[in-house]
């Protein structure tokens, strides 16, 4: 049997996300199972039984991270790696995260029950803390993997209940004897849900994704004077909830300009003092621009800002403008959007390029490895939810172009 | 001597005006006298010591208005009367209500120390919780006196304490006798200082106040949909925020382009989920609307009502508007803003017409007598700060004015 004829069981797929979604199950059929939790163990362990009875060896890092192995002809080959996490959001779903993981254990199962050698080694990564609900920042374990967060500083970090990671990790046993990255990473591959809307709404069952946007984030505030809305004029006026809304109504439209790749939002506002009877004289309010062009957010940076003076000009407010967080860019590696295109294309799956507009452990393993991403359709764009649903067979879909993409990397050329 | 030459002691106002504020003093050099507490009685007590050594006679009403009596040569004839308040806010100043009553105050003892006999009596009103701060709603004794609201449901009314207006009445001896209004007043005239800008910025020192605005309050609600800033593009947002921003900045548009008269206001915003990266789905604002032209008012009501639907169906929101309260429009007496025009032109004092944009005790007095206020400049148009300041001339000025305008109505024909 050729290795690129082999298919994976749907069933046996949707079953496992199904059996591992018991553990955290909502009322509302969502599941809430947050990192390094005994729940989290439970599913921790779960999945590296799952993976022994497929033939695979479990290593456990420093920080929890899980890394099931299926040997290769070739043990000096890097291992093709995917995996995602399956830590959730306290009312998270079945399948954020879930989904990566059991899609590779699919694989690997497909793998083993046909007895395919690959030439490289196959490995699967459950990521230690991706949601960043219990412990923040968010995508931990693949971000010190990929080195851009250290270790001990990572441990060092506690929960609201003052509870340290590394506590955490000791605790359900998950403190692994490995150290944390440090080696060679053939490939990544992460299938995900979108997590939006565009798949389901252009009927494309795949998302070949390209690469993750990049990020500027923004606090903005305005200082105007406060006073009573009955007596001062509006000539008199220094409000600064009107500089408020002319900038988030210009980030709006910013966005629109440039659409359908950029994203602008204000997600906050806080206003004083907060009286009907007067005249705003502070706003606090957060901004953030995306675009997976690192020029044309930068272009966006600018016009933000001269736009923001102009208004506080108008108005003569206080204008104090901080980027308080700038994510790169993140454009995956050519040949592996290729290997999940060609997949998707050769299976007759209806497919598109895709940016990924949410935070990945593919985003951090990318600065370390080639690296791409497959997404799949979910119910009205909706995760983070407990309502968060997807179709079986787009599932399916996913996890097929995963294998034939991860067996084309394992078996080229080395 | 003519009555119309008289000439009041501003050193003797000044000093009285200093003397009250001891009463409630805060550090900041304001003063906290909230209604019907020790502080506001010690406060009415002074005033009427004042009052009898000048001659006139006190009466309490069943809601604590203190009224203090100089006969008239023709007792049948309804008293010339002005007054305001002695309460302040938490945090107020020494001249928001004070001045009103002892510019009374200062005309009571002119006429006393001259002999002066006008035809109609004088009478000078100090109206029970003007400010509101301890019990709501604002201007109740003069609305009580009015006809606005109900003696029984105002004394009924609580504190934060849960201590009825009655009992606070009652505790410190100001549950007077007398029925609350119910009888002929003959003219009624408020100095206050302005609480705005505009005399100040206009260089001017008496205010003749033509009237108050008509108010019309509104409370919105725009429903969107909560979606990932990352993941949502532009054309599929529902972004509640935007229609917030774009009705915020609409309602200040339609203020300027009514200047000087019309003013416009957002005061409160609440926006949900005030996540940085979530698309808002959710804003409450609050909307005012103040002119004095109750038609032209009408007219903003319109223009907001479309302009805010026409946002919603551009964004595909919900909007819900609700006009809350409606203040008409309050034209003053003709006569009585001649008498103030008239005093303030003889007296060669810089003067301009001016609408009231705050409320008064003299705006619910226009409702049962001929009415007219005197304003005079406050520092920064600052009020309802411990910081409130006014200058000793210009209070002098509109005492002065007050003098000749109540003179003129209290010898005119009957």
């Amino acid at each position: 049997m050729k290795a690129t004829n082999l298919t994976i069981n749907g069933q046996r797929l949707w079953d496992s996300l199904m059996e591992l979604a018991k553990i955290g199950a909502t009322e509302k059929g969502g599941v809430c199972r947050l990192t390094l939790t005994e729940l989290d163990k439970k599913a921790r362990d779960l999945f590296a039984s799952w993976c022994k009875a497929a033939g695979a060896t479990i290593t456990v890092d420093r920080l929890g991270n899980v890394f099931a192995r299926r040997a290769g002809r070739d043990p000096k080959r890097a291992p093709v790696m995917t995996g995602s996490h399956i830590d959730t959001q306290p009312t998270g779903g079945k399948f954020d995260g879930a989904y990566g993981v059991m899609a590779g254990l699919e694989v690997l199962r497909t793998l083993h029950e046909t007895g395919i050698e690959t030439e490289a080694p196959i490995e699967i990564a459950v990521w230690t803390n991706e949601e960043g609900s219990r412990f923040a920042p968010a995508m931990m374990g693949s971000g010190v993997f990929a080195g851009i967060f250290k270790e001990e500083e990572i441990k060092a970090k506690t929960d609201r209940e003052g509870v340290t990671l590394d506590a955490a990790l000791k605790k359900i046993g998950y403190a692994g004897p490995e150290p944390v990255g440090g080696r060679k990473v053939g490939a990544f591959f992460e299938c995900h849900i979108e997590q939006g809307p565009i798949l389901e709404a252009d009927g494309k069952t795949i998302g070949v994704v390209t690469g993750g946007q990049a990020q500027r984030w923004y606090e903005v505030n305005l200082t105007g004077s406060e006073s009573h809305a009955g007596t001062t004029p509006m000539e008199r006026r220094r409000d600064a909830l009107v500089g408020a809304a002319r900038i988030i109504d210009k980030v709006n439209r910013m966005g629109v300009a440039r659409m359908p790749l950029a994203r602008a939002t204000c997600g906050v506002i806080e206003s004083h003092p907060q009286s009907r009877n007067t005249v705003p004289g502070r706003v606090f309010l957060t901004v953030e621009f995306r675009h997976p062009d690192e020029a044309e957010l930068k272009k966006m940076d600018e016009e933000f800002r001269a736009e923001a003076a102009r208004f506080a000009g108008e108005l003569k407010l206080g204008l104090d403008i901080q980027q308080i967080w700038h994510f790169p860019a993140t454009p995956f590696h050519a040949d592996c959007i290729a290997a999940v295109r060609d997949a998707a294309q050769a299976r007759g799956y209806a497919h598109r390029d895709i940016i990924s507009g949410a935070g990945h452990d593919a985003l951090y393993m990318a600065r370390v490895a080639p690296t791409a991403m497959i997404f799949v359709p979910c119910a009205d764009g909706i995760s983070h939810n407990e309502i968060e649903a997807a179709n079986a067979d787009d599932l399916a879909a996913g996890c097929q172009v995963l294998l034939d993409a991860m067996i084309r990397r394992a078996n080229a050329p080395a």
